[in-house]
């Protein structure tokens, strides 16, 4: 037989660099968004399914089920009454667009807005996917500068002058205002408003990712800035991955019907009727006890990651708690470098995300790492960061040790 | 309040028309793939979802429930399976990757594949998705001569010739061999055979769609071409659109890993776990008994179809009995213009595909027409086809009637 066929050969100029195949995850996993599976509602979601199917099953006949391209009818209806509950927001049905997870929602709203060399600004520590996707289209990414709050907002403003006198309008701040990633931190509603009020007197469009907003361990927190005056600028992404499950892949996107008729005719995979079905009824059921339950589980398991990293890392990881979410965004001494050490870790079967992966300027970040607590369970947080410790020990010195202690 | 924000002025340049506002469907529904509602096996859905969420639901907390991006491991397997039984082929899952319907694979196979100003060829009748996503990248698509038995292959190599003196190479040829959409004819083993060696010894790839290879009404036919001889340039595309479910948006591509692996570095919008996973389950335990009672209620659809279009059409409708799938291809007489009286069509409740949206050289089409018979009621093809006779009359005296017979 002649040799194989040369596929690569015919490939178009300037592709993403080929996936490795799959391996496996790692024995600490404190990479990536994966959530709690004790927390999966199984027979919540069995139910549901047996509901929803023997109601409207015969639907799935039809592409779009008879509810048209913005995705099934009652996860709308669901999404329209949770965030006029949860975010103060007043969405109508045919103001969500339903997404393969808030990912295809930021690349619809990527497809609809940019052109490669339009500048962006985004939190200066922020979400890789979202800033990984802006690099891949030639897009000039900005960091703002963050406090224990959020987004400065005064330095924001300073930094949209400066780039307009150089005749730049960013085509749009992206900010995770409410349980920011990586650092958790909670934009007040007076910073929203601000914020809000500097970008729509410049013209510059806010796209808020509220990925995390449901996982807030206590009561109050500020509404949606889509939810606030003068926010017609804004376009609202969520997320079903961090309250629910992430390999569901559902997301979705509110704005303006003029942003949505366009973003409609960029979706080229639909999302899958069978799991918006499901979870709309499922939620539509059980929304408030599942989060309920799924928090304390997370705040457990955060609170016993906090623990652990005090105990084995002493003064040398700071931090703050975190008041939701799922992530720990941590800084260590500057000799730490965590893109380095990241290899080491994984040979002892430990895996965590790089802070230069999830910093506009990664040397900025070159001594920070986040860890997601949500998958592992409690004894694996404390074995893995246990495990960490000795590893960056031997590697760096840090955490120090008295001589005569032996750990493993 | 200020004038709402103006989103439309950031738009970036060349995109797609914006979408229409979802208006519902019309009464007699002979567009796009649709499927037969009555044939939804919701109960087998609802007892596979039970079954496989109890068995492995808490894998959903992970993205890509520790089976890595090429999808589900279970859906993999069932596909390696059926896909060996039914398709003679011997992929393994590792050659295998599912996607959000088969659009979502031509169109990863168009990113890593096509470039704007390259040359594909289809079948001069083809689906008007891939034709479209052609077009929207600029490539330049032309037509390969079709029989009642698919491409006539002796006219493809001298069309592939042709090309070569002018020093073009065509990316791919794309084609639809078993029951062909829209003409529903079957490539014969020989024309397979010789379709594959004309292609392979010009070095240009061959993308085969078989989304309605599971729908042929009889026992015997032939296996996929990847699954012969000399077939190492072929990517194989297939779908459970079409014998499942369209609204599932599951989709499948077999390719070696090195496309496979290209392809997985574009697909952005993940594949939601919970459709694979209870799609999976069902198949693995129903695969024959549903595709037997759809081909059985398929069939008698086809056959209203055919009867309705004799009585109320005459000979003023040719077509071709189709031998399985989902449609019928209808040539008119050349006063016929199927596109001009869609919109007539339309007020009365009838929605058809007008033949130039399938056709490579539009105005070869202008008298064709395609309808999708699974998703109406008997009693609807009946009830449409006698008021399409009417309308097609009414404007173009055709089919032609007796002046003493009144028709409504």
């Amino acid at each position: 037989m002649s040799a194989a066929f040369d596929f690569e050969s015919r490939f178009a100029k300037g592709l993403p660099v080929p996936q490795p195949k799959w391996t496996g995850f790692p024995k600490y996993n404190f990479i990536g968004g994966h959530n709690d599976p004790e927390s999966i509602p199984v027979e919540g979601l069995i139910e549901a399914t047996a509901r929803v199917l023997r109601r409207r099953g015969q639907t799935i006949a039809t592409y779009n089920q008879d509810c048209g391209p913005l995705g099934d009818i009652e996860m709308r209806e669901f999404l329209a009454e949770r965030l006029a509950k949860y975010r103060g927001m007043s969405a109508t049905t045919e103001d969500i667009l339903v997404t393969s997870g808030s990912g295809q929602a930021l690349d619809l709203i990527n497809d609809i807005l940019l052109e490669s060399g339009d500048t962006v600004i985004m939190e200066e520590f922020t979400y890789q996917g979202a800033m990984n996707r802006l690099r891949a289209r030639g897009v000039n990414v900005l960091g703002a500068k963050l406090d224990d709050g959020g987004i400065d907002v005064a330095a924001l403003e300073a930094q949209l002058d400066a780039l307009s006198a150089k005749g730049v309008v960013p085509k749009f701040v992206y900010t995770i205002p409410t349980v920011q990633n990586p650092t958790s931190s909670v934009l007040s509603v007076e910073r929203r408003a601000a914020l809000l009020k500097i970008t729509r007197d410049r013209g510059v469009p806010v796209i808020e990712d509220e990925c995390y907003a449901d996982l807030l361990w206590d009561g109050e927190w500020p509404a949606s800035m889509l939810a606030m005056e003068g926010s017609d600028h804004v376009i609202h992404v969520g997320s079903f991955s961090k309250y629910l499950a992430p390999a569901l892949r559902l997301g979705y996107a509110v704005a303006p019907w003029a942003v949505l008729a366009q973003m409609i005719a960029c979706k080229g995979g639909g999302t899958g009727a069978l799991g918006q079905m499901v979870v709309a009824d499922f939620l539509k059921n059980n929304y408030e006890q599942h989060v309920d339950d799924l928090k304390v589980r997370l705040k457990a398991k955060s609170d016993a990651l906090v623990e652990a990293l005090e105990e084995n890392f002493g003064t040398s990881a700071e931090f703050g708690v975190p008041g939701g979410g799922i992530y720990l965004w941590i800084k260590f001494p500057p000799e730490v470098d965590t893109l380095k050490l990241a290899d080491k870790a994984l040979e002892a079967g430990i895996a965590y995300n790089p802070g230069p992966q999830w910093s506009v300027d990664g040397e900025a970040a070159r001594n920070h790492l986040r860890i997601c607590f949500a998958n592992p369970s409690i004894e694996e947080i404390r074995e893995g960061v246990a495990k960490l410790a000795d590893v960056f020990h031997a590697e760096t010195g840090i955490p120090p040790r008295s001589a005569n202690v032996s750990r493993s």
